[in-house]
């Protein structure tokens, strides 16, 4: 089984590199081909174009950034799409609109190719570690196929239905989490303002009905100050307006995304974009 | 050493009896008395008035709903205050302002009365296995003298700084876990309005980045319309009133603590007060 990967970032390089060390036979791709290198280094292949790329692959991975991203690479001139052979399968792991991969799904329906729309969860640290949570949602048997790959980069491995359902699943995932991540940020405002220890404090709130992966995770780089970024403020912003408009197709009126999509846009707009996600903090202090 | 104990309500009667079964001389009384019958019968003794009971105690402990609870208890008429003796102590487990605390503890020290503010997470649940968590503040020897009590009702036992801090450090567990139970209702809602297996939708999400107490306990009871009350919406409304007084105090602009005030009082006013904190997803669904 021959494996194509395109897009070497922070999350696509690594999810490639367990790809390798699980022994999968793997062709790369990268608009800028130099992020390559590791990859080839470790013993992958790099494909010249992205129809070249298709036509040497059974199964073909795209990791990229948007919903237009992923129709570029798809769909756009000198596109997978030329080079996508009849009864492969095309599993983008990128976190886009769910109406749009329903839409993709459907135009590579009519090539014989099938479709999965498998988002992950758990940032650059998880990619690394192989420990993504992957959301897969598509046709069963293609699902599948596709296990052996999904177990060779991540832990948490979940069919969650049609196609489409992956990406509606990843921004539920991104719902919660970035009203935790809020309710991580306010406690630690608070902690701050009124003077009390912070280690003390996220000690006495993190072990009961209050606990959450945010604020063991994050909370004590807010109190730090140390916004490296896992996860940043620009990706965050851009799964909450997927998460917005997803609301707005299915009529829901949600203040709580409303409040963190604003939030993380103004975090956006005040230049902490490449930051840590746990930087919406800085909103507030100096 | 003998402990009075005034509040027999659904924290308070459990977490007395768990001072019953180790082994602690317990003196107990509640303004509507009949409610005291249950620890009568597995050992306590009922006091005739809250003076008496304060006069045949070392350590008295309070377990009220409010501020003027508190305040009308000690203070009030025929209150706690006519009979409290010279060094001893006075424990409020209640979830009130912390200047409050601050106040009342002033006016014991005057009496040679000491003071700890030690307010509880973990709710109806917690208090009867003992597991709750105890946010303690006020001078250390004070908490070292009541830590005994304390290993008695709760398994997380933080002394968080000087009196007052054990209610801040709560407000912001109460801030920190209203913030999360919405980001939970939030998803839960999505998941519905799209059709998804609720079941396999928390399963992804909650081991993830996203992953919460609220979505793991609550979560389920939210999409199977379980709104039994482990912790009330009338409580969580309180508390959160009590941290918006709070973050005004501090000078601090909290818009998420503003939107969950706003909400719980909203799902309070249409009358889900008794229900769980669960309800709030009751705002949005029939």
């Amino acid at each position: 089984m021959r494996i194509g990967f395109v897009g070497m970032g922070i999350m696509g390089a690594p999810m490639a590199l367990n790809l390798l060390r699980a022994g999968f036979d793997l062709t790369v791709y990268n608009r800028t081909a130099s992020k390559c290198a590791p990859l080839m280094s470790a013993g992958a292949k790099q494909a010249e174009s992205l129809p070249a790329l298709a036509a040497s692959s059974d199964i073909v991975i795209t990791m990229v950034s948007d919903t237009p991203d992923v129709e570029a690479v798809l769909f756009g001139n000198g596109g997978l799409a030329e080079g996508l052979k009849p009864y492969s399968t095309f599993v983008d792991m990128s976190t886009i609109a769910p109406s749009a991969a329903v839409r993709f799904a459907a135009r590579l329906r009519n090539r014989t190719v099938d479709y999965l729309d498998a988002p992950v969860s758990g940032g650059e640290t998880g990619a690394k570690a192989a420990k993504l949570s992957i959301m897969a949602g598509g046709d069963r048997p293609v699902f599948e196929r596709c296990l052996s790959l999904f177990q060779a980069m991540g832990t948490s491995i979940v069919h969650t239905g049609p196609t489409g359902s992956g990406l509606k699943t990843k921004l539920i995932n991104q719902i919660v989490g970035a009203l935790n991540l809020l309710g991580a940020a306010e406690g630690v405002r608070v902690c701050q303002a009124a003077g009390l220890d912070a280690a003390t404090t996220l000690q006495a709130v993190s072990s009961g009905a209050a606990a959450s992966w945010m604020l063991s995770n994050l909370g004590p780089k807010m109190a730090s100050r140390d916004y490296s970024a896992g996860f940043s403020i620009r990706l965050q912003q851009k799964d909450l307006r997927l998460a917005m408009e997803f609301c707005r197709e299915l009529g829901i009126d949600a203040p709580g995304v409303a409040l963190v999509f604003e939030l993380f846009t103004r975090a956006l707009e005040s230049g902490f974009g490449e930051s840590g996600n746990q930087s919406l903090i800085r909103l507030w202090s100096a």
